[in-house]
């Protein structure tokens, strides 16, 4: 049996590339992202009431996906990306329907423009919306539930952030009043560690980029050292 | 943009119609459902790992509302069904897209049948599954999130649950040795009152009926009090 559902709204999200995202919504509270909602459910009416909430269910589809074909295992990076664990015991992207939820801080919404500020999302520029729901904490919360494999948040990173005088002063000018909250974004994914799984820990140096916001952003790894060297606005 | 998904599981759940569903998971711990994996998805590898998991997230569709046109505000039930919200500030089951989103507790399964025993569900007996992910109470436990217009789960009921002497037999012969669940199914069910919101509080006398796992319900409501006179079993 096959339903089929509409896009009713689109991410407009810092992140423009699956890299570097975090797996996780909530793990980057200064990842922040615009829900903009599309004809025909543009009608400021379907917000309203919505003040009183601070959390929201998104769900979305992973569009970069829809083509990946699913497998009944997969390697989930929490466990180091070499065990495998049923599909359906993770919150893979790659999945038999390629749905993804999330949920997301409320950060303010206009209601006329039909525009959400969302913020501490895992979502990619672009995301296709199917749903909003509020969080409701007396059904959603529940503290005591058996986490699995993820029991808890990933520890504590112990990867020093670094920037290089020269990307800080690029950071500066591209990002304008920004500054303090941009570094502070940079600072949060980077001790996310990005890397693949199988590279953590590994002692090599290597260089990495990812794109983020009008920028794209390199960065150098040297044990538990993140040392930031290049900062470039991108042509939106 | 529209996109298609396919059932990768259907539930079959003590809840035979909508009338009398609770409207929130966990509100009836009593309540049952088995999920099913359909092919091609039902292969025991997709569940691995799923034993380390409390509570499950469910995608489902609102299979009975697919044709039933969404309006940009609804009247939810915790508001009395006097007082108009916008779509997106509820869990109503009439909104753009039918999409259903119920966390349940996993009380067990069986991998090799592909077969999954969940608690607290507010499913209706047929609802087609889309995805399974496993509750992670580190991301999705948030306590002090602010919860609109249902900050708080309903209060405790004042509705006294009476069984009629001959319904209870009813109910024992149909119910084999599961009788008390069975009771306790019912009381929670009858205290969270499914009467139209626009009907509480109103102390006319009333009858009502509801079809439960295989046997049709039938009870009185006088001011406070729910009388159940008459437990049927159904055909299957």
């Amino acid at each position: 049996m096959h339903y089929q559902f509409e896009t009713i709204g689109t991410i407009h999200s810092c992140f423009k590339e699956k890299f570097g995202i975090p797996r996780q919504p909530g793990l980057a509270t200064e990842a922040e992202a615009t829900l903009e909602l599309l004809p025909p459910y543009n009608q400021p009416d379907t917000l309203q009431g919505l003040e009183g909430y601070s959390h929201l269910w998104i769900s979305f589809v992973f569009h970069q996906n829809i083509n990946t074909p699913w497998r009944p295992m997969v390697r989930p990076p929490r466990l180091g990306g070499n065990k495998k664990v049923g599909v359906f015991a993770t919150r893979s992207p790659v999945r038999p329907n390629p749905l993804g939820l999330s949920v997301v801080e409320l950060v303010g919404f206009d209601r006329s423009a039909c525009r959400l500020h969302l913020k501490g999302v895992d979502l990619l520029d672009g995301t296709p919306v199917l749903d909003i729901k509020p969080y409701l904490p007396y059904v959603d919360a529940i503290a005591d539930a058996k986490g699995g494999f993820a029991p808890h948040a990933p520890e504590q990173s112990e990867i020093e952030v670094i920037f290089e005088a020269l990307a800080q002063q690029q950071l500066a000018e591209i990002s304008g009043g920004k500054l303090p909250q941009m570094m502070r974004l940079i600072q949060q994914l980077l001790q996310l560690d990005p890397r693949p799984a199988y590279m953590n820990n590994k002692p090599q140096q290597r260089e990495f980029g990812m794109h983020l916001h009008n920028f794209n952003l390199r960065w150098r790894m040297e044990g538990k050292r993140a040392t930031i060297f290049e900062i470039k606005q991108v042509a939106v």
